[in-house]
Formats: C-alpha cells, sequence, structure tokens
C-alpha cells in the first residue's frame, strides 16, 4: 500500500512498472528534435479520416494499439483505460477507444492529463486493481483551433505569448510493481511517487497566455512535492513541466526562486522540448495535452529505459477553462500533477 | 486490498463508508418524489449567478460544503475530490471547486459521472490513499439545453423519447472503511463492490433518444457484475439504473430477459425516480449527471442510512457523445458504471 507524505504525495510500495509506450504525431512534429522517438508521424494532419475530430481519435487508437504491442500484450491483457483530452466531451478519448472494449475510466485534467492518467494506472497497479492499465491523451492543432480560438480559414494572427497545440498523442502501458502474473522487463522505468494537485487561479483572463495561467499551479505542486519529501532539485536529471512554454517556462522559475527552491539548470519544458523554437513558428513553444504525452513517450521514457536518465520528475499542466467561461469573463484555473519516475 | 472478480469487478475488503452527503436542485427537482430529501432547493434557477453556467458551479460548491459540513469535516479534512459534469471542459467543476484547494482529479463520463466519481472515490479510500475523498456532479437544465441542444429562447420542440436535463448536484464524502483517524456513523452505508464499465456503441445517432444509447451499457455492466459475483436480482431491494428514462429503461428489461437475466420488478431508474411524470412535464424522465447524483443523495442513501434499504446497485449511464461527434455523423457511444452499496 502507498504511504501518503505530507498533503498530496503517495509513495509507491511496490514502485508500478511503465511496461511500454507509443508517440504519435503529424508532420511538424516529426521534424522537431524529438521526431526520431515517435512511433508513427502521419504526413496527413487527417490521419486518413474525414475529420480533425475523427484524426485525433485516430491518434490515439494507433498509440494504445502501438503501446499495447510493444509490450507483447493485447487490449484483453489490459484491466484499465484512463484517457482524456481537450475536445468538447472528450470524444478524442471515447471514439478513439471504444472499439477496444477495455473498462474505461475517461478524465478531464486539460493538457495535465497525461500526467493525471499515468498517475491513476500507477495508483490503480500499486493497489493491485489492475494487473496492467493504460494511459493515453491527445490534441490536434487544427481542432483545438477551431474548438477554442478560431477556424483556420479566418487566418487570424497569433500575439508571441501564444502556444501551438500539438498534433500528438502519447499512451503508456502501466504493469504491478511485483510483475503480477506476467515478467517484467528488467529496464521498465517505474513510478516512484505522485503528487496529485489542487486547482490554482491567479486571475489570468488571456487565452493566449496559457503558460502564465499554468505556471503557478506548476510551482505549487513541485514546492508541495519537495516539502513532502524533503528532497531537492539536485536529486533529480530533469525536472520536466508539461506545457508552460517559453513565457509560462521563466514565470516558473521566479516564482520557485521566490520561495528559494533552485532548479540548478534542471528544468525543462515539453513545450520547448518538443519542437525547434528557432526554425519551427511555435510562437511561446508546444502546447495541448499531445505535447507532454508525446514528449514523455518519445523522449523521456527511451532516455529512462536506456539508462541515459534516472530520475525526474514529469509534472503536466493543465488550464481548466472553457470559450463559454472567459466569455462571461472568468479567469484561468490551472492544475498540475507529479509524477517522479525513476528506475528499479 | 480489494479482490479482482472476473473482468471488472472488484470487491471491497475494508468496504469504504459513506460518511455524508447532499442534494441540491432548482424549484422543479424540489417539486418532485424525492424534493424532501434535497438539503437546498433554490427557487431561482441562477442561484444568484449572473449565468446558468456559473449557477451549475455554484450547485457544486454548495453540494460540497454541505456534504463535507454534515460529515462534521472541513474541506482540509478532504484529501483529494473528484469532479466532473457535462459542460465543454468540465467548467462546473473547475470554477465551482477552485476555491475549496483541495487536490483535485477531473472526470469525464457524461451522465455516468456520479458512479465513476464516487467508485473512484471508494477504490482509493480502499487503497488507503486517501483517508476521506469526495465525489461530486451536476447538471443543468439551461446550460444543457444551450450547449447540446437550442438556446432556450429558440422554443425547439421536444420529442416524446428526449429527457428533462436534471437542475441538481450530488455530493458523497467517503471515508476508509476502518475508520481511518475518525470515528465513523455506524449507520453510514458502505462500497461493497464495483464495476468499471466498457464503452458500447450499438449505432444510436439520435440525440433526442438518449436512453436507447445508454441501456447497452447499463445491460452490459448489470451482466458483467452477475456474471463476476454469480449473484441474482434477488440479492438486492433496488438495482437503479442512472438516467435512462422511460424508453431506455424498457430496453434494458429486454435486453436483459434475452440473456436469462430477470430484475424481478426491482429496477428503478433515476429518471423515472426524480419527477412525477404525470404531474411534470419531462418527457420520457429526467437525466443529466445531477439527475442520478441527485436522486442517490436525496433518496438511495437517506433510506439506506435509515435502514428502509439493505442492499442496492446504483449504475449511473452516460452517453459519450458531443454535438460535433453527431454533426459529422457518428454515434452515440454509452458507458455505465456499477457500485453494489450496502449496509455493514
Amino acid at each position: 500500500m502507498a504511504t501518503r507524505r505530507g498533503k498530496n504525495t503517495l509513495f509507491m510500495d511496490t514502485p508500478p512498472r511503465l511496461l511500454s509506450w507509443a508517440a504519435v504525431g503529424a508532420k511538424q512534429e516529426g521534424q522537431g528534435p524529438c521526431g526520431k522517438g515517435f512511433d508513427l508521424i502521419s504526413e496527413d494532419s487527417y490521419f486518413g479520416e474525414s475529420s480533425w475530430e475523427k484524426a485525433e481519435s485516430k491518434m490515439q487508437k494507433e498509440a494504445v494499439s502501438r503501446a499495447i504491442q510493444k509490450a507483447g500484450l493485447t487490449p484483453a491483457d489490459i484491466d484499465t483505460l484512463f484517457a482524456g483530452d481537450l475536445l468538447n466531451q472528450c470524444i478524442s478519448s471515447t471514439y478513439g477507444l471504444r472499439d477496444f472494449a477495455i473498462p474505461f475510466l475517461g478524465l478531464y485534467g486539460a493538457c495535465s492529463t497525461m500526467a493525471e492518467s499515468l498517475l491513476c494506472a500507477a495508483l490503480f497497479a500499486e493497489a493491485g486493481f489492475v494487473e496492467k492499465a493504460c494511459a493515453v491523451t491527445s490534441s490536434h492543432f487544427c481542432s483545438a483551433e477551431r474548438q477554442f480560438r478560431f477556424p483556420l480559414e479566418y487566418g487570424s494572427q497569433r500575439p508571441p505569448s501564444a502556444q501551438w497545440t500539438a498534433t500528438a498523442s502519447g499512451s503508456v502501458v502501466v504493469g504491478r510493481g511485483n510483475g503480477g502474473a506476467a515478467p517484467v522487463p528488467e529496464n521498465a522505468p517505474v513510478v516512484k511517487a505522485v503528487t496529485i494537485g489542487t486547482i490554482k487561479d491567479m486571475g489570468i483572463t488571456d487565452a493566449n497566455n496559457m503558460g502564465a495561467a499554468m505556471a503557478p499551479a506548476a510551482a505549487e505542486t513541485i514546492r508541495e512535492f519537495f516539502a513532502d519529501t524533503g528532497m531537492e532539485a539536485g536529486a533529480f536529471d530533469l525536472i520536466v513541466t508539461g506545457d508552460l512554454g517559453m513565457v509560462g517556462s521563466k514565470l516558473l522559475i521566479d516564482l520557485l526562486q521566490k520561495d528559494n527552491l533552485f532548479m540548478e539548470g534542471r528544468h525543462r519544458d515539453c513545450g520547448l522540448l518538443l519542437y525547434d523554437r528557432e526554425k519551427q513558428q511555435v510562437d511561446a513553444g508546444g502546447s495541448g495535452c499531445g505535447c507532454s504525452a508525446a514528449v514523455l513517450c518519445s523522449r523521456l521514457l527511451p532516455a529512462l529505459s536506456r539508462g541515459e536518465l534516472n530520475n525526474i520528475l514529469f509534472i503536466a499542466t493543465g488550464a481548466l477553462m472553457s470559450t463559454t467561461a472567459l466569455q462571461q469573463g472568468e479567469s484561468i484555473p490551472g492544475i498540475a500533477h507529479l509524477i517522479w519516475i525513476g528506475r528499479v
């Protein structure tokens, strides 16, 4: 049984193993620094489907299929599927995953969904509720733009603080730490602890500055993890936030420094890892549920399994707003969930 | 640690206790057969707020506040909050609950959310991840109509198979079965087992016939529970589905009879319990996340704690569609999660 420390941090007694993973993306993601780590890059942003929404569903389906296959499993081996996305009523997940016939728990954490789904899968494995579970999320630039901002045909201008919603999906298969019924790869990364985030609203109202809206939530969760564990940044190879982008990342460092928490050059942000901002026009960096999911599955987990990284904190951040809420004058609440991923 | 039986059913070793609950609704819900069991009925459908979306957030806030108070607790005593709703990006939950500063896991299960959130809270308590957790959901007739169908001002006609989205919220506080650090009321209902549902899509495309879209999912989950446990309907005082309404309820009985599963008059549906269809114009019955949540918290849990009921199955059902998906020609996938609630 996991040990609770402090308010929000749960330590795993038998750290669940990340058995396999897959990343799926489109052309622009393939051209970025993580491109080589993707399992599937589609030149066609429709992924062979008739709409961008269906394309996003297809991405989740491909990511889950490939992750399950890479673990040498079939969908029948997965006890619970944890999934969510940015589209209204999370249709990328529900339509993309309906054919698997796997017990399904839908989540909504906006761009924090990769951390939320993975921490839920890990906790279910730790508790023995599942032998194996799967976590997945996605985002699509075109479906997100027309839902949250403007139809692409409108050709609206973007301020420099705007972030670029990644067209990507990532999926991870999690197994019980004791191996359960089946052998597990020795080099599988493990989940050592998780910190469940609280909603933080600092009054930001600019939907083109999501990084600033999410940075305070990331700062709070990171602060709580270090307070709960007594650890310091130096204990980790990398501290990777979800998708704060350029603006939010600077704000995060500032916020933590005010509390005498120094990241010592270890901080990275998935929004800045997925694309090359010098060569690719992505404004303040990548965003969307698929951004942190794809960076985790194309770059961080492979590096952990190869032993190039030994200990990381993965903190996906979400902005919990809707266009309706903003039109009604609301500010943008943020949330950040943290996962400590290490090696056995 | 919970014991897994069959594909999807988890039995609790130390059945988590339902410490307290609260139901909030509007005028029409107050006038229905469950009206007397509500903790708060607002004559004003805006609940004193400036929009229906904000009203729905207010309902969740009130439901959670009151449930926590009734347990003699404060928000700081709640380790994790599980919440979701029907509005785009689940804003009823995120805006309604942001001020509590409780670690937050957002869910999306459409109208199955009360069962999903409660089963997650119960499983977290069973695993010792929380001492106490809170589950909540809501819906609002006016915010749902304008998001999913037509603006109310349009005055569109409704076919008889249409259901009436409840303006209601329900919240339950769950505590560890061994009582954890604090004493628990002896008569608290307990969660004995849960069955996590799978997505089921039978090709229904009529958004005015949600009951028919959800009935196959309910049938499948009930079938799996009985197969996993070897129990029969006669072991339960009531088998209560989420919100199938008149059309879906008939279909459910038919579907189960084909598998030689007979409900023996024990089946009830929250969509038919919340309103009096003879006196109230609600077409095929109530629906919305708040419907099953309010019936659970205003009628079923009070009856369990008074000993009028001893064993029930609560199966909330959800239709996992969006207007965008339907406009693109998609059918409506359904899901149903089951909770066996009994007494110590």
